[in-house]
């Protein structure tokens, strides 16, 4: 089947960007499974090599198989070039597939390229996909070789430094929370080091792309005359990134402390509530048994998952610009407010709108998913379900331990929830609906009572 | 301290409606505190006798209690007042005391008062609440009698038939959902005839006041010459209703079928899910143990519990047109229609807010509320107290049978998200914001990625 630009052309770039999904998991799937990537002796099932494709793609990291005991070196550089896939893909090639049929650049485009003052140029995208790609393998490497100068005092040869520190800050970067340790970044527990590296690694990929971008011309404009002015979207995402970290890590401190974190040494306490306050928005790496967590964690660190990252960033979840654009609302439409001001802007009425669809339709797909999970999987306990799920909604990967005890139809479910929860429901909602709908005539208003 | 009319105008309605529940469960807890009122020998604590007061106003059913083993005939008789009081009360005194305070008439009262064709004069709304009264009385006393004659056969006098009869019939029709059996109808598990009877009276209550006005001036003007129209609320409401009986009845038949209900005849089961979807609106009562439903019935019927009944209704939970709202929204927006239609007529861009801030709202509260009680009642299951708290927003009333186990906050808790659920989380809202605020300055629009 030849794809022509005419055909391409019927559709719209959401379309698009799902199609491109299906063609990046398929292309994974590939790649998981050339010769030499699997350990001698080591069988996996088709349906937990796709989960493993779906779930490396959408840089979820949940896992029915034990990566380090299945995938040998050359297994690993596949998984992380899929990352990379997953990760920079939707972003940089969307928009680059956009561009190519011609289409009128959406909005997300938009944004970034004012940045660059090339607005609506096919070199303005090109440049854009570059910085994007530039941007990460600089992170990546820094991270890297910084993770790996200091891992060799545990290793005994600088290859196994190099690739445990290179993967490490892979999956840090990316968000996507696999590991070789077959225990996360548990050894890691007292070695606030490695900590603090990784959770810079994993802010940095789930901030956005824009927001990075916008730094970055910051940084060099900063002796111009004209100040640089930084979008309304990323003082947005920003604000409500660094808000969710500092109540993530106060709830889960105080729900814990004389809980789980029981006779820690208050830095232990802090760090613990940090690190997976961090992990919770994608990243979904653990420096602690989460299993030990008491169910309110459990519930909490779902919703935290279910929020997920920044939108064009290599998060899921319902997105910080949703939370933050519904609780702006919220609290306008108490105040009694007709329009909503923030950052001496003014929040437009389709965002509103966007936020309210994602919201409502983000709920209803997690309940409906929790009531099918269990009826199909009767012996695990209804939170590890939840936690499950909004874990793969938010591609964030963490688990109280039940993926690999899945069913089928179990592992289908999450893998559905991934793939949306990575492409973004905004993208999801449009492709099963379609191009705006004017509609002609009017019918009179009426009012009905709510609430 | 007295209360000068220049005091209320201060307030808004919403403010005053809130201040009415006050009043009626501080009457409520007297009430039902009246010498004679208990049982020789029985004592009470203050939490509960305040819990079961708030329970009764908000007509939810939930009780720390046992009430057949509590309360006299003459108490039994208070309580049935008591839950007229919050039955009918919110609706038709609220109207009064706006009336009485001459304040515009609020959008609920012109809705209802359009149908009378008496616009704004204080002689629409007196008859409004004597039609509101003795409609609900008329019900009542036909249900109440139909059910005496038929239970005579159990019972051994005329005055024990006539107290179950009347009592059942007021606990169904205004959705209270107590009983006297200490074991709700579940004795009437076989008796289609009672369970129909009670199903009705049920739906009668929880359609919503201006529901049964209108088909009453229907009924009363089918032979004129111009054709009466229903009201859009009329449509949305009834027909939503219809719809949430027929899914629920078909999704707990589907779960139960090989689960709870295995060795049950299919007449069984289809009376069992319908009386339980029915129920599930807002009356709470149950022909059937409900703590033999799977776990994914009891997040299905927490689901169902949430929305709740029909605004100006004895129901509680975010109502059916907030639902209704919310999905002819999402449809509309996917579709990329620029106005949401339906019956033909147009629906107001503030509904569409209204349910917005309703559903998060709500979600928030039931979310911080469960993880609030996981700490505080360390030895309930998840599943239970999502149970209880959602019969509690939607002052429902079914219950896992925890509610007597629980800790003084948690009662406390609960107590709140009645009176939330029974006042309505958009007079809560109005409650703390106050009137509408029209900012004079725009800043410039900028959009933000959304989702
Ligand atoms: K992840
Ligand atoms: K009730």
């Amino acid at each position: 089947m030849r794809i022509s630009p005419e055909k391409i052309n019927k559709y719209t770039p959401a379309q698009l960007i799902v199609f491109y999904y299906f063609m990046a998991i398929t292309v994974s799937y590939i790649l998981l499974n050339l010769p030499g990537v699997y350990l001698p002796g080591v069988h996996v099932t088709f349906i937990d090599s796709l989960f493993t494709a779906v779930s490396a793609v959408s840089v979820t990291g949940l896992s029915t198989i034990s990566i380090g005991g299945t995938y040998t070196t050359f297994g690993l550089v596949m998984l992380m070039l899929v990352l990379q896939l997953g990760g920079i893909g939707i972003m940089s090639l969307g928009t680059f597939f956009w561009l190519l049929i011609k289409k009128r650049i959406g909005l997300r485009e938009r944004q970034l390229i004012m940045v660059d003052h090339n607005q609506y140029s096919l070199q303005g995208v090109v440049h854009l996909i570059q910085e994007i790609i530039k941007i990460i393998f600089v992170i990546e490497l820094t991270g890297g070789l910084i993770l790996s100068i200091y891992l060799k005092q545990f290793y005994a040869t600088w290859n196994e430094a190099f690739l445990h520190g290179m993967f490490m800050a892979v999956s840090a970067t990316t968000n996507a929370g696999f590991d070789i340790t077959e225990a996360s970044l548990m050894p890691y527990f007292g070695d606030y080091f490695v900590q603090t590296i990784v959770m810079i690694l994993i802010v940095l990929g789930a901030i956005g792309f824009p927001v990075l971008i916008e730094v970055k011309s910051f940084v060099k404009r900063r002796h111009d005359t004209v100040r640089f002015r930084f979008s309304l979207f990323t003082k947005i995402t920003t604000v409500t990134f660094g808000i969710l970290l500092v109540f993530g890590t106060v709830v889960l401190y105080a729900i814990e402390s004389s809980n789980a974190f029981r006779g820690m040494a208050w830095h232990e306490k802090l760090f613990t509530s940090l690190f997976h306050s961090v992990s919770a928005r994608s990243a979904g790496l653990t420096t602690f048994d989460v299993t030990q967590f008491t169910e309110a964690s459990d519930i909490f660190i779902s919703t935290l998952m279910f929020i997920g990252a920044s939108p064009s960033s290599v998060g899921g979840g319902i997105r910080t610009t949703t939370l933050a654009i519904a609780i702006l609302f919220l609290i306008n439409f108490a105040k009694g407010n007709d329009v909503i001001h923030v950052f001496k802007r003014q929040i437009k009425l389709v965002d509103v709108f966007r936020s309210y669809a994602v919201i409502i339709l983000a709920g209803v797909m997690v309940v409906t998913a929790l009531i099918t999970l269990l009826l199909t999987e009767p012996d695990v306990p209804v939170v590890a379900l939840l936690f499950e799920i909004t874990s793969a909604f938010g591609t964030c990967g963490m688990s109280l331990g039940i993926t690999s005890d899945l069913s089928m139809i179990g592992k289908v479910i999450l893998m559905l929830l991934m793939f949306i929860g990575r492409v973004g429901l905004i993208s999801f909602l449009y492709t099963l609906g379609g191009k705006e709908n004017k509609i002609a005539y009017r019918y009179p208003k009426e009012r009905v009572i709510i609430g």
